[in-house]
């Protein structure tokens, strides 16, 4: 089965490229509200998964055990641009937990921000581990760790308490069994597990509701969500999809995007979860097919309705600063 | 119709992208030696084609007037990657024919090279339109227009002098109508027309054989071939798939990319043209499906085989240096 195309990308008054993918929206007792393409096929959530990835972090208790502030939580949750205020709030975290940078596992890259990257740079600086866009999440596994007085050392692992934790929350959540078969690593090498779409959007309709969960999970998945809604920019960064989004609508909406193309999402006052991704992987359409479905899904008032323009499209501009095309959702969606 | 799946993108042993396009493979007198998916609808070739878009540079006397090094005309042939070398070389051209950068009218961006750029921000710079990926075609252009004695201001337009020997050029080359209902504005602000790839094709088997040209165009191709060839670096940079494919292949084959998933190319001793997009826009595909195909139609050595492996498929890494997964070509380009 062909995915249909989920968005297009134009110039002057001809489209120039094309994404296909699949997507699907679920409530937590697992009726398909909406349903587009191949839901079925295993995908890599990636990042899209970090919030489901952060819950035993709270449920452990080992986020109050080291008094984590909600700008904290959401840094576990988050894929950053390692701006400087990421880097250091991922510093404190592993601080409160008795632990310095050292000990993260997840590999030093160059501040996915362009303007981060660059100010390093300025500064005769070299990035580290704090600055990978995943720093956060590493953190809240090593205070995860410590919290179940385990020692970190190796916590990337599958066979570590950190990961059979974090799997074991991820299968619960989303009903899906993660195998070894379909695994593979993660750019921050921790195990990523391909499961259906349809799997992921459950997971985030119970996420975003709590419907399904124990009374325990229910109230870890709050607080997260209450810590992103309050803490956009930790979540991403300056200038980003999810920061502006959840800036915006974050009281309503849970995004999070994930590596070649995911997004999953909730809408906790419709009880729905959301997953998505564009075959090809690119994150530029994920962008705006899942502006657009939530376009669709929640109730908008006039302004509401007026800011969904900067997310069921974006506009594409030359070196001159002068608009060439642009990148929508396709009418399917709408 | 839906185009082929050109390339895969893997992570443990799953498939976890699918990039989507198609390719078309011809000789001089337009005869089809192979063809995958819709080959006649219109694309923007972007800069894939500016090895033609450089040909009345060469054919009006421009370069020579100006005494051009082969460098230079690779350099008005390159998407660079704008580090010094290149920013140096795109001034040394304007200061030939009696201009500075401030004539460029590009713009100016950060250079796509993510080290170039580190590096300029270190020494606390800003880029100039000499950092622009298109800042040797643009100095082309002003050679052009003052060998034409025209002034260039504007140059950039659709009416001025160059824009519209450009034209001319194309159209010619590849026998395709450049319409202005099919136009957009590239990158750089010059206009960008969508041709179908069998047009493309055709023009780069003409191209890579001067057969179907006068003896002036013929020869200036021949010119732009070889001064890519002895010059690699010029016409991409430092990593790059098209340095690093020249610097092994370029006195068999001429191959040039362009935004949006764009590829074509020329192989002389078997008088063929190529031209591929990924329907989504992903170089990194059309990278691989470029190398795939080549593969498949140029006689190789044992050596030449071996050279290979690294242009069929990428290795991608994770932050810690870990394989994790590959970018391949498609079986069915094999």
């Amino acid at each position: 089965m062909d995915n249909p195309v989920l968005a297009e990308v134009t110039r002057g008054g001809v489209v120039e490229s094309r994404h296909r993918g699949a997507a699907i929206v679920m409530d937590a007792d697992g009726a398909v509200v909406l349903a587009l393409g191949d839901v079925e096929r295993p995908v890599f959530p990636r990042s899209a998964v970090k919030a489901l990835q952060a819950l035993p972090l709270l449920e452990s208790g080992a986020a109050d055990r080291y008094g984590l502030t909600p700008a904290e939580i959401a840094l576990a949750v988050a894929s950053h641009s390692g701006e400087e205020a990421h880097a250091q709030a991922a510093l404190g975290m592993l601080r409160k937990a008795g632990r310095e940078a050292g000990c993260l596992e997840c590999g030093a890259h160059w501040p996915m921000g362009e303007v981060a990257a660059r100010a390093l740079a300025k500064a005769g600086r070299e990035p580290t581990a704090l600055n990978n866009n995943c720093s956060g999440k590493h953190a809240g596994f090593v205070c995860l760790s410590c919290g179940l007085d385990e020692d970190p050392t190796g916590y990337v692992k599958p066979g570590h308490a950190v990961q059979r934790a974090v799997r074991e929350a991820l299968e619960e959540t989303t009903g899906a069994a993660h195998t070894s078969e379909l695994s593979g690593t993660d750019g921050c090498s921790i195990p990523t597990y391909a499961v259906p779409l349809k799997a992921l959007a459950l997971g985030f309709a119970r996420f975003g509701t709590g419907h399904g969960f124990g009374p325990q999970r229910a109230d870890a998945a709050r607080r997260i969500r209450e810590a992103v809604a309050a803490n956009p920019f930790m979540v991403a960064g300056t200038g980003r999809f999810d920061t502006r989004f959840m800036e915006r609508f974050g009281a309503r909406a849970f995004i999070k995007t994930g590596a070649e193309g995911v997004y999953c999402g909730a809408l906790p006052e419709l009880g729905y979860g959301i997953a998505l991704k564009c075959d090809d992987g690119a994150g530029r359409a994920a962008e705006v097919a899942m502006g657009a479905l939530i376009e669709r899904l929640l109730p908008l008032d006039e302004d509401g309705k007026a800011a969904f323009a900067g997310f069921r499209e974006s506009v594409l501009k030359n070196w001159n600063g002068i608009e060439v095309g642009r990148i929508r959702a396709a009418a399917n969606l709408a």
